[in-house]
């Protein structure tokens, strides 16, 4: 267990890069498994990141969580969005209720599930949600973020509050005992503000960058496009400057998850991110501390158009590709079931020795 | 329970398509679950096409297998491949005592692991066997297959008994209550036969076919291409007959693997193919009866090069693409998972209307 640091900076400070000694020790590992030379191509990629995070042989993946972040985007305003907005609300109901395919798939991965209200618009009532709302924190920074064609969406002070709530989260499971760390999202809007984060940070083109979210139709799209374009006229974050692009054109759950993502660095655990959301908040984590892409992993490959672009900005490969667009955290999930078998498969077979097999002659 | 038709003929006669509606009825159901219109992209295709081959919107995939079908080659004595054979017959000992990749993603994913000896050259022997060999059948149709490169690998006859073996085989699983079966495979020289095969059924060229394999060296490739160049001169397999294709140029585990794709059809249960030798036995299924693929799921796409002009010719999408090529069924293995995993959304998810969550505006 790590005491926390108490200000975003101690915690940027405080992070390491992954230990690429573990690396090399893991490679030689690999190449004594009974099988022919790396066969299993990217599980090995996989494992050796795994044991570096870790610094171990052995490492474990048995206790999974995802952490979905929940909040509302002002930008909804432009009319960016084919869903209201009361559907943020009604979801995280649905999460604690084990409706969602978030739920699904976390049971079939043997993952838990929590959800935190960073600032959605509706007032949730613990009394009245189910399971009397456990598994949810309640840590809202606004009914919203402002309409960031108009102004920023958040104060800066606000930013760096959100990445500091999903730091403390995410290192609360950690010291629970959690192994691997999956982020999620949900929040109507919120395909708009991380295009805006997309384009701030990796230099894509709008069009490139801005796709149809939950499926707006072609003149919801060129809605979604000219509000990213004014948000980044309006405000003209500075590509430089992560919290200052998060503040004016990000989102509370956008921040959150930049937070989760500081939280496996700071604490040497694999965070698996999950698609469009999840990975606009890991960008911003890279603009804060560059260490964090070497404790993470990229769980799919998005159906959402600038999320290649944002990938490679990372420079992470995804491990699925199954055109999922939906969030939760849901191909995180997935993804963190083939890394945990990858880890089984690691630790579990026999060498070439043990197994008396002849290698290759 | 079904009762097993006697002979090859009587097998391919039995099989049907699988039933459209129960595409439909499902599609009807996804529509209603509580996500934007279809946001988990192809899970939803694997979950439409479990519910046609089941018949049913509450397909099953709790019980599952793979069966590993083991064969050597008389090809290896032209240079093919990097491994001794010997390796063959140990590496089945590895499966049986647990220490295989394939035994530690079957022990992630919760299948079984059953083994065949279909004719590799050792002779194994049960009582020294780990765990006196139980998970292994032995159904030998010869000391390997002779060496294609001066006549056909094996008689028309023995081509139909493998088959028919397989499908027995699988039969048996099914019988014993298994939803969804992975098919393996192991055998010194198996990728030269399945290249063959590959080229004889595809058309596709024998520089595009085949590839490096376990790994061998730029020469070593040479002397493969050269083999599969003088199989299929010597040999002359009609393209339009697969059990000629099969007896010429195949291998007696390629053909139990077909005959486990058409039990997988008889039964309407799913079968995952792993890799290339696992989908050259596909393609033999497929020149046998076309309809085994609407049963069958490409579990992923192999390094091996040839692989994805197969693929094609089956009509798959594969649901991996890791870059594994070890064989033994863990691609399909692992791909299992997700079709459990995009089952149990599938069945689990509530829908809108349960949930009390607004649809689209």
């Amino acid at each position: 267990m790590n005491s926390q640091p108490a200000t975003l900076n101690d915690i940027i400070a405080a992070i390491r890069p992954a230990d690429t000694t573990w690396l090399e020790k893991a490679k030689a590992r690999t190449q004594r498994l009974v099988m022919p030379t790396r066969a299993l191509g990217r599980l090995h990629e996989i494992t050796e990141k795994l044991c570096a995070i870790r610094s171990s042989l052995t490492p474990e993946t048995g206790r999974k969580a995802v952490l979905i972040f929940a909040g509302d985007h002002g930008v909804v305003a432009e009319g960016v969005s084919a869903y209201p907005q009361e559907v943020t609300g009604a979801m995280i109901a649905t999460f604690l209720s084990g409706g969602a395919a978030i739920n699904a798939f976390c049971r079939h991965v043997n993952a838990e599930v929590n959800v935190v209200d960073m600032g959605i618009v509706a007032q949730l009532d613990l009394a009245t949600l189910p399971k009397g709302g456990k598994g949810l924190w309640i840590h809202k920074l606004g009914a919203g973020t402002a309409n960031f064609t108009k102004g920023p969406a958040m104060s800066r002070a606000d930013a760096a509050k959100a990445v500091t709530i999903g730091f403390q989260l995410a290192g609360t499971l950690f010291d629970s005992g959690i192994d691997m760390l999956g982020t999620g999202d949900m929040g109507i809007g919120n395909t708009t503000a991380s295009a805006a984060v997309g384009v701030a940070l990796t230099g894509t083109g709008i069009a490139d960058m801005v796709g149809r979210g939950t499926g707006v139709d072609d003149q919801g799209l060129g809605r979604k496009q000219e509000a990213v374009a004014r948000a980044l006229g309006v405000n003209r974050p500075d590509p430089h400057d992560a919290l200052d692009v998060l503040a004016k054109v990000g989102g509370f759950e956008i921040g959150g998850i930049a937070g989760a993502v500081l939280a496996g660095a700071f604490y040497r655990r694999p965070v698996v991110i999950d698609g469009f959301i999840s990975t606009a908040g890991a960008l911003i984590a890279q603009g804060l501390c560059p260490h964090v892409t070497d404790y993470l992993f990229a769980g799919h490959c998005s159906e959402e158009k600038g999320h290649g672009a944002m990938l490679e900005r990372l420079n992470l490969l995804p491990i699925l590709d199954l055109g999922m667009r939906l969030g939760e955290g849901s191909g995180g999930a997935l993804a963190m079931d083939i890394i945990a078998a990858a880890a089984r498969m690691f630790t579990e077979m026999a060498t070439f020795e043990e197994a008396r097999v002849p290698d290759k002659g």
